[in-house]
């Protein structure tokens, strides 16, 4: 492996994007502190490109990498502390939920290449799913419909629908049936 | 699942004593930075309600939900970057040590019910218990006298007395002796 | 155990170095934000007795507990938000990388000492090794040439030279070989 040959390429106009909206992240986002405030908060991540009804909670200390790259669905919540790391894309579905300190990680590197190449893939959360405290979630994954992700937990392959799996790396625990 | 029936239900009283003590916990109590500021790190502590002696060692970078919901033994130690989330109450015991970025989560979501309502239930570490660095302790655990949690781990049920556990989901390791 | 009897000694002139760096890792450090800053970054390191080439690449983010104790080498990384906390050395080797969130953590208690004694061991990642995202390396650790850790696992024991590990604990998962 030779890191001298190590690049990531960004055009000029996705960095001034990219280093705007972080500032706005962390400076005007984080004061709109009360969940009275998700309307203003959301329109800034549409004003940045995020796919987002007014009425989803995402909150201010969420640290999101691209609104551009995040689409969300009706009555989705997105915790605080959460990490939307969405080189690629990433889709929450409708009365999905991703709880405080989530990690969602669309990115890697190629580890059979001597430069390390970066690479990516989207992360889809399927309607009514949830991902629980601090959960890990990988490149690629679908966390299918009404899934849950288990607090701590770390998953690397799809999840199949109304299952609960837990633990590093996650298994199935059991399914999920509402009342 | 309809997250548009999710509710979570406090009393203003409540919200203002929350706000109160979250902006002393991120600025006042933050700035009492060396260990000889202990005590006054604790009259805050206890001015919200906590059950906490003077000399016991609460970090400043450590982010307590409800004081009121708080009880520290006599040399315990809760450490930085420690996240002690207590909707239902949390006793750490004598001489009891929570390390640097543990995460006590006494909260978690009812997944049969179709509105995901809330749930929770207390966390007791028992005296002379060890929860080290960036451990996780779910909802409803008690761990037990002298037992350690592994750096790292996550456990979801009961910790027995004198035993040492590890990984996620946290398993028995060995039994604990004193010299 | 009695932690009345808890004590960890350092000098006059060690606490005072901590402090200083500590401050200046938080503000100044912090400031010089672009990667085109990371040789003013690395000049402060070297202030405070790192030994690392001007090339290599430290983000401002990441929390350094001693520089003294840090060896970096020649094209290694150490990623956004890390924990580098080493009471012990800590040697990255050429062409390592430690991603975002990534804990190294050489310090641990004896806890078969009834005063909860500290104990630190060294940690080395040696050259090309990979520690990605948000993995715990614990203390005495040595992680082999070319390795790969992977995200958010957890590893206690060496990992061999030229493998990929994951979980936690961390075990083996497959060789890694280089196209």
């Amino acid at each position: 492996m030779d890191l001298s040959r190590y690049q990531e390429h960004y055009s000029l106009s996705h960095r001034l994007k990219r280093y705007g909206w972080y500032i706005v992240n962390r400076t005007l986002f984080r004061l709109m502190v009360t969940n009275a405030m998700k309307v203003p908060r959301n329109l800034l991540l549409r004003l940045f490109g995020a796919n987002i009804p007014l009425a989803s909670l995402v909150y201010p200390s969420s640290n999101i990498w691209a609104p551009w790259n995040l689409s969300v669905g009706e009555y989705a919540c997105i915790g605080p502390d959460t990490e939307i790391y969405n080189k690629a894309p990433i889709s929450i579905g409708n009365h999905a939920v991703i709880s405080q300190g989530a990690f969602l990680c669309t990115a890697s590197h190629d580890i059979s290449d001597p430069a390390h190449a970066l690479i990516s893939a989207p992360i889809t959360v399927e309607d009514q799913a949830w991902v629980a405290a601090q959960a890990f979630v990988g490149m690629g994954v679908t966390v299918g419909r009404g899934a849950v992700v288990g607090a701590r937990s770390a998953v690397f392959r799809d999840v199949a629908p109304w299952t609960v799996v837990g633990g590093n790396p996650a298994r199935f625990i059991k399914q999920r049936t509402l009342r």
